[in-house]
């Protein structure tokens, strides 16, 4: 009965941690959809919406401590909280590489975009399909997919250098368009922290699985 | 006798948190010495060195979860550890962003520095003056010195925006020097995400002390 009970309670914060992952997708996809229509309004609705994505981080926070201290988990109950505590302080980061980009969208304003010279896009499909990857890895135990997350990582860092090197490029032949280039240099390089956050949460995936540490970056 | 066993393990925790911020400033120094004169070879040590700080964020980890287990520590004891664990994340963080302020450096070589037309190191300095008090304020359990940091965090953010004017302004005119401008934007924003991170690392400390949320942002 108290297990049953413990793990009603597990759920619960896990299911809290489920829908800041799709919230986030959400926030993202939208700021992705902002950026490429040079919709403002849209933009500063992302910006609105990230405290109820932040409220729930400090939810899961307050159920995990209240989790542990009334029934003292140990041994691998104990690292699934820990896990959740550390895994939802990572989806609150990426959520804010989502209002970041949204600013920066806003920043950009209604240009010409360049936004197709770099493959920015794509490094967003491949850390939103990690994000997705790394909440199953957790949810079903699976270790194997935790580490597929921090091989796609390998793909995000890879379009990084060549996005930069692009960017660069177009700011040497550009100087009236400084504005956008850096905007997009500093979207860039939100995806690739949003991978390494996503890398980090399929680490803390295996460690609560297997009680030992990875490095799958 | 039991309680003066875990006051004895707390402290032994927390002692590996303060070495954590003693070696992540000293990284950051030393990052900042090899920017200014630009110097490779120490701008690499920096990059070797990270790992001490990587293994010391594992060991208060694995240490907390133990004393969970060992000891189930219930309110303000239970806040403490999990505080621990959050704020060595971040101190993490920071010491990763002495990491890229050195790749940085790297990128940037030998050149003539514009560094001295922004005001980064300035922001470095208060950064770090940020992150011992944040520490400080820990040990001591100084709510009144946690909110300081919370306000340092603001002069941070201004000489953010105002580097972040000066940079684009240089690359508009000097689109043969984007490599340095373009690197500075970076930098100037990593001291901007640490500043956020050692907020972080205040909003922790008031938490544990108080066991109600804060936001000094």
């Amino acid at each position: 009965m108290i297990r049953e009970n413990f793990e009603k309670n597990m759920l619960e914060l896990q299911n809290k941690m489920v829908e800041m992952v799709d919230l986030t997708v959400v926030a993202m996809e939208k700021a992705f959809t902002a950026l490429q229509q040079q919709d403002m309004s849209l933009a500063l609705d992302i910006i609105e919406e990230d405290a109820y994505i932040d409220n729930l981080e400090n939810e899961i926070n307050q159920m995990a401590i209240w989790l542990m201290a009334k029934e003292q988990p140990v041994a691998r109950d104990l690292r699934r909280i820990v896990s959740m505590i550390k895994m939802s302080s990572d989806i609150e980061r990426i959520a804010d590489f989502a209002v970041n980009t949204a600013k920066a969208t806003v920043k950009i304003n209604k240009t010409e975009s360049i936004l197709a010279k770099t493959s920015i896009v794509e490094m967003k499909d491949i850390s939103m399909d990690m994000l997705k990857k790394a909440m199953q890895a957790f949810i079903e135990e699976d270790i194997a997919l935790a580490k597929v997350v921090g091989e796609l990582d390998d793909k995000v860092d890879e379009k990084n250098h060549q996005n930069y090197a692009v960017l660069r490029g177009y700011l040497a032949e550009n100087p009236h368009d400084t504005e956008q280039a850096v905007q997009l240099l500093m979207i860039n390089r939100f995806m690739e922290r949003a991978a390494d956050h996503i890398t980090n949460m399929a680490e803390s995936t295996a460690y609560f699985i297997k009680g030992q540490l990875f490095d799958l970056n």
